[in-house]
């Protein structure tokens, strides 16, 4: 089956059709016609098997999940998902994988209103590169700099899940079975905070999004913003399985270093701490102030009001 | 090494700092501000290595193609190139191949002015993904619908150099040695026709860059724009190096099935025939007419004036 075959049969199916694409799949290039006082925010991430995802994952989950981290990335920066393009390198065609692979990824893009507009699809070992783009108002972008010292640091969500599940899919960390679905799901379809970036628009200084675990993106936060941070582990939000699978110690760690949790990680000046409270309440997105940032220009963490280094709680406990 | 530790060192050395760059690499996103009454063109190509380009490949030439096959489909648009997004999987930290990969890569996008966006840097077998942008005048991209029965069948430069190079690497063919190195350049290092495009777009009713060899691509068009052609076979333009290595047959061949050669293949009406000659003589780009559209949705080829099924001049020959 020739390339563009199979780029027609899977790939043609979407239901998305926006009003500024002018020329979709199937020439050269794709053309875009996006409104004017727009700035385009653009992605990129690529999940190679057996690095990002368990050889075994269902491909509806991998379809989810290669659209999920780039519109992750767009959330952060504040914007509305617009377009993708999908490069897919695949061992042979395998027409059920295929299907459900497109499924995953139409899923979500139906969900945001996002349209696939081109890609190619390559034999070789299995991996998917998704670029994705996105529209934000002009000059309005959120980005990792703009913190201040004084700030309040929030997270969106709970951290550590995904981290959990990757852990028990090792043999490392047990789960109630009853619950071992429900925290894959945390690891296999995650929600990237779409909603929430653009809320946060009007009241963040600075915003990440959540892929390398909270302690290496406060970072990238913290040095892009020239500032530090405290952050109070007691106020990590955890899960309840977590909580009940791991001991605190345990299960703070995962949620400090453990990557995968799509959540938003993002810095409030005290002034819009209540409007951005009452905003992202209105839309039913928990969010939870985790520390404050200070002009240290290092990140330390607290206990108990104690000052606790993230090491003497078992910070590499977890990692191989 | 991390990844953004690798992306910083091997991909921040560019030279390019375009003004509608409003974010480049280091966020969550880049953020664009394209300017208005522009259309923006999007293209996405992955080479995956031992399938795309041999092994052994130069570092310095992947790097320049994976660019190259991307500004060569900007290009059949008749845009100008701006913005590309790299991903690259490679095994291994090389540093010595990062760096001449780059070069490869920021050579191309300097010559275009070309700035690179952002990407993602991840670990696996080595394959490489762009996706590259640029901006042509709002409603006057070029595509493969358009063209007319009755409309002429041009091609820019000669034909068949790149697969040549591949039958030579493969054993299958012989090459002077004093040409090898020539040859072999034009498989490694393509040239996209990104002046000639832009140029087109003034003339041509349809155009795309042939990638897959010249009787696919024209099928493309032909299929694209409800035609059929007929391609004077003796009109073919072939290199000396190409006339001299191969039976005309064979280099004919080569050059209708044999893919990679980055040219444009374009179609314009009689009426445009000469303004197109002139003005892409100006510009000292060779183009030569090798056949004509007609109403019968099919592709015949004639040679010595007489029809000359293309199976009968051995279009398997080269194939495995």
């Amino acid at each position: 089956m020739k390339e563009f075959e199979l780029i027609k049969q899977f790939f043609s199916k979407q239901s998305v059709s926006r009003k500024d694409v002018v020329l979709g799949i199937g020439d050269d290039c794709a053309v875009l016609a996006p409104i004017e006082n727009q700035n385009i925010v653009v992605t990129t991430d690529t999940l190679v098997a057996g690095v990002h995802f368990p050889l075994d994952t269902n491909p509806k989950a991998i379809g989810h999940k290669a659209v999920a981290v780039n519109l992750s990335d767009i959330a952060a920066m504040g914007a509305k998902p617009s377009w993708i393009s999908l490069a897919i390198t695949v061992p042979e065609v395998d027409e059920a994988w295929l299907e459900a692979f497109s499924e995953g990824v139409f899923e979500l893009c139906e969900f945001y209103n996002v349209q696939l507009i081109g890609g190619d699809t390559t034999q070789g070992p299995l991996s998917i590169t998704i670029t994705a783009q996105g529209l934000v108002p002009k000059n309005s972008h959120l980005s990792r700099s703009g913190a201040k010292a004084g700030d309040w640091l929030y997270v969106t969500g709970n951290l550590g899940d995904a981290a959990l599940a990757l852990q028990n899919i090792l043999g490392k960390a047990e789960i109630d079975p009853e619950f071992t679905d429900k925290i894959r799901s945390k690891l296999d379809y995650p929600k990237p905070r779409v909603l929430g970036g653009q809320i946060l628009r009007e009241y963040a200084t600075s915003a990440i999004d959540l892929s390398d675990g909270l302690i290496a993106d406060l970072g990238h936060i913290c040095q892009a913003s020239n500032v530090g941070a405290n952050v109070v582990l007691d106020a990590i939000p955890l899960s309840t399985i977590m909580r009940n699978s791991l001991l605190t110690e345990d299960a703070i760690n995962l949620a400090l270093s453990g990557g995968d949790d799509y959540e938003l990680l993002f810095t409030v000046s005290e002034d819009n701490k209540v409007g951005m409270e009452t905003a992202m309440s209105h839309a039913a997105i928990p969010v939870t102030c985790i520390g404050q940032l200070n002009a240290s220009q290092t990140i330390s963490t607290t206990l108990n009001n104690k000052p606790t280094p993230i090491n003497t709680v078992g910070f590499e406990h977890f990692s191989e």
